[in-house]
């Protein structure tokens, strides 16, 4: 579907166009206010997982709300926004499994917790060159 | 400030960081859910100008909330984050700087709707290599 130069993506591209990245980012509301911060994520199954600091205001409200994540790409210019609902990982399987995944991209931190966002809708669009 | 490998950078330094880019990303809050876009943007004065498609939905939602507004980088890692409240540009001699400074870079797309985030507060933070 193509309107005004801007081309909706198939759900089938964006996972592909998902699954080819590692840089997102997480939206969440905090209060009033919404926070945006980049993660380095990975999949597991057909969910998206990723590095966290436990115990702060971030990580409470990723968990109490439905969270945005976005990845894009500049040139040719596309976005993907996943919604769903984030959870930790708590079982060690499953937690082993997100480490797996997710390597070792993150530069630095103490950043133990894992969080699962459960994909509950994808949608994507692609700006279609002049 | 540095806690567990996260540098906190002062608002100085998210400021140069801020102008030294051209692609950013708009957070804001539609009904229940966020949604996340990826806008071309400059600095008008101190303030964040894009251009959005007029009437639609987002449009909408972006000017009657708080927005949140991202810039980040992945090697070296650092983000942005600005929160602010976002208008829309009708002066017509405001209109032609804001596209001044816009330029072209947006690909295609009937954009002509402008607007403009007055800054409230920016932070920033660097990842620390391990």
């Amino acid at each position: 579907m193509t309107s005004r130069g801007i081309e909706i993506l198939a759900e089938a591209e964006c996972n592909v166009l998902v699954r080819g990245r590692t840089l997102g980012r997480v939206g969440v509301r905090v209060g009033d206010d919404i926070v945006i911060l980049p993660v380095y994520y990975a999949l597991l199954e057909d969910d998206i997982v990723f590095r966290t600091d436990p115990g702060t205001k971030l990580s409470a409200a990723v968990l109490a709300t439905r969270v945005a994540f976005e990845v894009d790409n500049a040139s040719p210019a596309w976005s993907v926004l996943v919604r769903g609902r984030a959870r930790e990982i708590r079982d060690p399987d499953e937690a082993t499994a997100a480490r797996t995944r997710l390597g070792h991209d993150w530069p630095a931190g103490d950043r133990d917790s894992l969080v699962r966002i459960h994909v509950e809708t994808i949608t994507g669009r692609r700006l279609l060159p002049v």
